[in-house]
């Protein structure tokens, strides 16, 4: 696009897009922009400046951690450019790296906010449980030498379904006000060599999944009984639970939007 | 190990050691040696050589292109060092970057050698077929845009198998003798957004795989019908098939050797 196209295409009225972007976050430094090392959030502001002229700035949806991938996460921009709401995807893949892609770019109210709106996440843990790590999967799944009892998981699991304080299984650095959250499902798998667990939910804390993932596997591994859960749920202290899993292993595979108004 | 404790151990009798080698070929130059770019070849043998204070050079099964990976691919070498066969795969993985992995070791008789067995590999192409690629396959599968019709590339796929001269389906910068080779089993499948082609034989010519997905691909998007593939053989001229796919969807995922003897 040409500088003069650009000043024309730019003259429209004010738009919300909303973005459904997927990527590997091998490479990223997380979402949310960094002082040092490279965001997604900041790869895709340079996308947008780059097509459309304007300085522009995605506000996202979930802001995930360095390493962690998502297939399915949302950000909107405002922009005055002239263009079908659903050209934006196509023009911006053009301008990202191959490791991030935007699924589909669609035109929301001028107030819609992204982290405004009551939402269900679901995330997916993905364990490689072998004699061996896989280097075709090692970008995506945690490797596990250890042979953990699902079943023992899944006992684990059941306890952390529902609303609960989850302080035991947040960051100590976490800014949140408040420590409930509603577990709504979390689902252990065993097929083959590998363990999914699926959790969805309407939040998550710093690092909750990946906190409640290393103690999933402390239990599966024996290292405590199932029932230990409630007591470390019950304690509201980061030091009861497992260990924090590694990012690798966690991709946010679905995002629900319940209602489109502010919470 | 000290250099010591290295002497000691390479005073043994010469062993075979037999290699199963896994690996994401993303950021290799293919197996073999070359003099631009790292290979997997050169990776293992440094591997080795820092382990066994040897001077090893390994002897490959398939000798794998740019960019193909492998699950289940063999290598051999031999050395005096003194140490349970099966405890290599273990040292050398401590060696290697994570995007190799020795999947196990195990001693062979000083004379086998990997290419003079008769064997049947087998090998997976991957294609990702949606609007928009996805960044968590993108390295392991090719991005496919159009939507080919899987009925037609079974019924193009069907005339490959059996004994045939693959000339048609060859690099023209190949060194082999005979461009004879025998399909054992071709199938085509979908899952999905992926379509996963998988092709075993006793042997491939350069490109063979790449280009017979590449010709599958053509029946699928209608560019010629499935029955063109009985003269794509006869002609013996590569220029009759279609494109070379891209390496990065292949991997050798299979390996079986027939008899332990020359062929």
């Amino acid at each position: 696009m040409t500088a003069e196209q650009r000043t024309e295409a730019a003259g429209g009225p004010c738009r919300r897009i909303r973005l459904t972007v997927a990527y590997d976050g091998t490479a990223y430094n997380g979402w949310q922009y960094q002082p040092n090392g490279v965001t997604i959030e900041e790869t895709l502001n340079r996308a947008l400046s780059l097509l459309t002229g304007e300085k522009t700035e995605v506000i996202g949806a979930s802001r995930t951690d360095a390493g962690v991938h998502a297939r399915c996460n949302y950000a909107v921009f405002d922009t005055r450019m002239r263009m079908d709401a659903s050209k934006f995807a196509y023009a911006l893949n053009q301008r990202l790296p191959e490791d991030i892609r935007v699924r589909r770019s669609e035109e929301v109210a001028l107030d819609w906010h992204p982290r405004r709106c009551r939402s269900i996440k679901t995330y997916e843990y993905l364990i490689y449980n072998d004699e061996f790590p896989d280097p075709l999967n090692r970008l995506y799944a945690q490797f596990v030498y250890s042979h953990p009892d699902v079943g023992k998981m899944q006992q684990a699991a059941a306890y952390l379904v529902g609303e609960h304080d989850f302080k035991s299984f947040c960051s100590i650095h976490t800014q949140a006000e408040s420590t409930v959250r509603t577990v709504t499902a979390l689902t252990v798998e065993r097929e083959g060599s590998l363990i999914r667990i699926r959790i969805s939910g309407n939040g998550f804390l710093y690092n909750m999944v990946r906190i409640i993932v290393g103690t999933l596997l402390e239990a599966g591994n024996g290292k405590y009984p199932p029932e230990r859960v409630a007591k470390i749920l019950e304690a509201r202290d980061r030091k009861a639970a497992g260990p924090t899993a590694p990012a690798r292993g966690l991709t946010l595979v679905g995002y629900r939007f319940l209602q489109e108004e502010p919470r």
